[in-house]
């Protein structure tokens, strides 16, 4: 391994107190997957009766855990969730379906479950054979060792070309009652060194069943997870997991059984703001990522039209190398409004950065200060507002700028 | 304009000696657009009765040129063409509607025609009004000007950020009477520093009808110009035109009416042939380019099908930014192929660099050479295939790595 990188300049200036949340229990291992002298497993372990909910990469080429946690899922309950850093076990053919499967039943055999009460996932190299035994060495102790609280730990053991551990935490209530929500995320680029992923687990000790947890997380997954790219290259990995423990109906809390329950108002809007908070999070830790750039669309036919769009402003190398050089190339945007596809008129389109019009009605804005958008351009974040002018539809994705760093990180490594 | 970038590594060894097309000449001037002493202008004139035929950037936000050439072509005549480098006329509103018009009616002046038989292209920055004034100083000694021959000069005139003039030749039998083809491209990214788009224009002076040389290109450039990719960029302003003056007539060659007519088997195979060569030299020559790589998919269910993996293949930054480090990084090759929403069997999947096969129905290719696989990759160019295990549908893409330098090109200007 090189030297790791520094910390991505838009990392969050500080990182929340992680609470425990009842009914889960973590701990981390050094397996020695591929890593040396870092924490590369970790194992969460959950108590009886937890529901489960997952969403997972659109893949048509899915990792071997994908497969087995979406098999697994049908189950709705989870009992441990454990996680490996350093290879993907990802198009590894018959040995990785093999490898989940035994990774599964250590897991379960030291739990005390069902291997089909487990769920994994790993993050690393794609098409190496991942050897499971390597778990069966460490598997009693983490259980052993699995306590309370931990997820900054959990968060820095599932890190690959990440430069931060990301976590988030909220508390809200359900029904009168307290209930406590936490949630840890890895990003980078997709897989770079040979490596990366999404990947994102989130508690809560909320007594929420199984098909109601699935329905929020899907929800939530639109605006958040999904509205984020780094380089517009899918994970074979890519998974989100909600667990809830039911632990807080202890506490009186009441057991919630369908989504549309009048009761989630407040707990579905702290589920999706702490996602939004761990997307922008991956966001901002986009590899060689130097500027958080905000693109808004509005004014599209729909909100999907606006939301192509603005992916395809986000995915961009000309739009994202303009923004690595601080230079408000609105006539770049344009190209990729253009390229889009989706209903666009060149005459109504109007351009911001930074909260300054530069272009309108299909034309450079005669009034904008070049001055002044130049200055805004030096900031960390970056706000660039499109308006199609043709309808309602709007949308917002996140993104990074593309640097010659990215190119470092992703080429430079066998040279 | 900082010094101009060395001429890529990609660059072919040789150029071919450009033979005059009858009833063709050409005139390069230096109109001061944008760029200082060095020609940004090119005049074509054709003889009367010259046909027309045009395939235009897909974009809903098209530069005005693009336009104005969309309208004309109905007319399928054309007397000349005017391109200018240093600025697109594009994102320029009603006035880039009147420059287009302005520049039609100097140039038919000058050459005594009607303004619908002008065709223009122009590329360069983006969203600046075109001053066509400036096509009035020149338009007259530009037709007084004209010479047969001169494609060298005409190809080095529409250059933006190019590293070399592209041109291609070819000469075949039409009714048994030996025609000339000619043609000339720019490309590199695509809208990049703030210029670049792909121009192309082929001439002959075989007698063919405006509606069978339109079907001709039409059919010809979905494997040539519309299979190639720098950064997945399209610009406003994408133009490749085919002209036809029929002087050939003189020395006996039949007028073909119909694309059908089995007389143009050979001319249509050359004239692909010559398309396939000049989009080749744009791959070559993409911004920042050291590998030139042909994508081969096989096995898909479609053709279709096959030229949409094959893109996400070559749009990826990450795979792009692999063969940059030279490392035949087949995982990220699996990504892309999963990523293209296309039917894929991830263990049906085989992958080959430089011919050598690496993973095999879902796995690592057990019996692959590693150390000669990293000598291929090496190599300038580099050949990636994927069978996909499916179907029949095969399809081929050009594309090239993507290195610091197109980043540097692309974003470190303003800096």
């Amino acid at each position: 391994m090189a030297a790791p990188a520094p910390v991505s300049p838009l990392a969050p200036a500080s990182v929340p107190d992680m609470p425990a949340v009842a009914g889960v229990r973590l701990a981390t291992a050094m397996a020695g997957i591929r890593y040396q002298g870092r924490t590369d497993v970790l194992l969460v372990l959950m108590d009886k009766g937890t529901a489960a909910a997952g969403v997972y990469t659109r893949s048509k080429c899915p990792s071997a855990p994908v497969e087995w946690c979406r098999k697994t899922l049908k189950g709705g309950k989870a009992r441990a969730l454990v996680v490996n850093s350093g290879n993907a076990n990802a198009f590894t053919g018959k040995s990785g379906r093999d490898a989940t499967r035994l990774t599964a039943d250590i897991a379960a055999k030291a739990v005390g479950c069902k291997p089909s009460e487990i769920f994994l996932a790993s993050t690393g190299v794609i098409g190496e054979p991942l050897d499971a035994r390597k778990f069966e060495g460490v598997m009693d102790k983490l259980v052993a060792d699995a306590t309370a609280g931990g997820f900054l730990d959990a968060a820095k053991a599932i890190m690959t070309t990440d430069t931060f551990p990301k976590v988030a935490t909220a508390t809200v209530a359900l029904g009168g009652v307290p209930v406590t929500i936490a949630g840890i995320a890895k990003g980078a680029g997709m897989i770079a060194p040979d490596m990366a992923t999404m990947l994102s687990f989130v508690f809560t000790d909320a007594p929420i069943a199984a098909p109601a947890l699935q329905k929020i997380l899907s929800d939530a997954v639109t605006d958040t997870f999904n509205a984020v790219t780094v380089d517009g290259d899918t994970s074979t990995s890519d998974t989100l997991m909600a667990f809830a423990t039911g632990a807080a109906t202890a506490q009186g809390a009441p057991r919630i059984a369908s989504a549309a329950d009048r009761r989630l108002a407040g707990f579905k809007r702290a589920f999706t703001d702490l996602l939004a908070d761990l997307a922008e999070q991956v966001a901002r830790d986009g590899e060689g990522a130097r500027k958080l750039i905000e693109i808004t669309v509005e004014g599209a036919t729909s909100k999907k039209s606006a939301r192509r769009i603005a992916m395809s402003i986000g995915n961009s190398p000309l739009v994202k190398t303009a923004i690595a050089g601080e230079d408000a190339n609105w006539g770049r945007v344009v190209m990729a409004v253009g390229k889009a596809g989706e209903p666009a008129d060149r005459d109504k389109l109007s351009i911001w950065f930074g909260g300054i019009r530069v272009a309108h009605k299909g034309a450079r804005d005669p009034a904008y200060d070049e001055a002044k958008v130049s200055a805004r351009m030096k900031e960390p974040k970056i706000t660039l507002k499109v308006d199609l002018g043709l309808g309602r539809g709007t949308d917002r994705v996140l993104t990074c700028d593309l640097t010659k760093e990215y190119v470092a990180i992703n080429g430079d490594y066998r040279s």
